[in-house]
């Protein structure tokens, strides 16, 4: 019997063990769009051995300007098409998703294991700080949502933390303008004054999150406009590292590496600028035919 | 009884002198987001005595990556919401919907003057030019779709048109980076071999058409770039030119300046978000309490 959860309607459905599920099976990973594409590519590259289903709802983009009930019906929805496809593990590359949809997605696949991008890139830059003064740069949605902000706190009750909106670097990401003047002018003046010693404001963040799928992609020019004693945390990293952790504890570690094809890509719409644009942010050539149209 | 008709479903539905609507009614404007503030603008400044009622589908934006069909229905949904608000006149600024949904539109509303932005800036462009070589800028899918090259054409046979997304750019409108250094170097990178007489590539546009409602945003870095000798086609100031032409053919200019408030704003999602960002679209402080959410 289904039973109302806040707004969604929720009934609990297959998790591993129950259907035929194993270490053997693929990693689920969702994002709202191709962002989560530099999540995918810290996955491949820390767990060799493992295969991954990526479904980037491109359709419905973006969710970072929908309402929370709308973010928590789609996310439902995409994770639902991907525990369909057998997934042994469920990781929410999407920022928004991961703020506000992530409670319903517990409730709704129990023991499935199951992790956003939010908590370890906290619990990375809660670890990390030595002086407590942390910056979080997102997008509009995820610097206003807090989820950082409380999930850093929680950690580390005494933090100072300033977290700014860097919009345009979503934009010069998907444009692939990651280094360059155009990006280190947008760097220069979206992160003065975050990480400057040389400052009067009183705070000097040691610990710069990045808080955006998108921004892993910057990484450089970020790193030559915040200097090198800034320690930055790439939540596309900590996920992957934290999803190590979680599939060892469970016993679900894939035992060999996989004949065939490592990574199947789903997309809800644009194959073409999927592949065309998610090339950058995979780190290796998409071919359109290599990616799935689906219907949520 | 509604008939069907490619992919929608039409009905026929009132239109000017069948319910009451006359030269002091309201023209409606529609775009998907706070860009087309920038047509709402021009349309302000060109027609003081007139009132407006603009609708932004903020919550489904953006339209280009949608497909047609959808964004057909999603732009007869907007436009039959500004109909029932008894508006004398349609103006589609948003270049999506003028290049995709304008004949379903022309079909439903029967006489009810309907201008998009494509048409008038293509007219603007093609009467421009000396050389026939012209240049348009857009977004990813206004390049694709090819509406402004086809429009262009249409009157032009012989010109020669190079049209260049400049995706970018509207990232820098909504975050009001319109000029320094950001700006001008993206505009240089994006503008490069466009309109310069020293090139040698043998096309050298005279005439540069904004194909977008955020680009006018940047007209000047624009025009520091391209030079003084380019002709600079805005369709926002194009589409209030031939809307006031299209109201005086009709009858329909309003006869003297109205009391009380000239614009209507609408939004269906981020009230907030609207009124912040659609401030420096609309060029004049946009209150949270001005926008009217609706649900379509």
């Amino acid at each position: 019997m289904p039973h109302r959860s806040g707004t969604y309607c929720c009934f609990r459905i297959c998790v591993p063990n129950e259907a035929g599920i194993d270490a053997r099976s693929p990693i689920g990973v969702f994002d709202s769009g191709v962002g989560g594409l530099t999540v995918l590519a810290a996955l491949c590259a820390r767990l060799p051995r493992e295969r991954f289903v990526y479904l980037g709802d491109t359709a419905r983009l973006p969710y970072g300007t929908k309402s929370p009930d709308t973010v928590v019906r789609y996310a439902l929805q995409a994770a639902d098409a991907l525990v369909r496809r057998g997934v042994k593990a469920l990781v929410i590359a999407c920022n928004t998703a991961s703020a506000v949809a992530l409670p319903a997605m517990a409730e709704r696949y129990g023991s499935l294991p199951l992790l956003g991008v939010v908590e370890p890139g906290a619990a990375a830059a809660a670890a990390a700080t030595r002086s407590g003064q942390i910056a979080v740069i997102g997008t509009e949605a995820t610097v206003r949502g807090g989820a950082y902000q409380r999930a850093i706190c929680r950690r580390r009750p005494d933090a100072q933390i300033r977290a700014v909106a860097c919009q345009l670097f979503v934009a010069l990401a998907e444009e692939g303008w990651t280094d360059g003047p155009v990006a280190r002018a947008s760097a220069e003046r979206y992160l003065s004054g975050l990480c400057d010693t040389s400052g009067t404001s009183g705070f000097v963040a040691d610990t710069l999150v990045l808080g955006c799928t998108h921004f892993p992609m910057l990484r450089a020019t970020i790193r030559e406009v915040i200097g090198e004693h800034v320690c930055l945390v790439d939540s596309a990293a900590t996920t992957a590292e934290a999803t190590q952790g979680l599939l060892q504890a469970q016993g679900l570690l894939a035992p060999a590496a996989p004949t065939g094809a490592r990574v199947q890509l789903l997309a809800t719409d644009g194959v073409e600028r999927f592949a065309l644009v998610g090339t950058r942010f995979l780190g290796r050539p998409i071919a359109p035919a290599e990616v799935e149209l689906v219907d949520l």
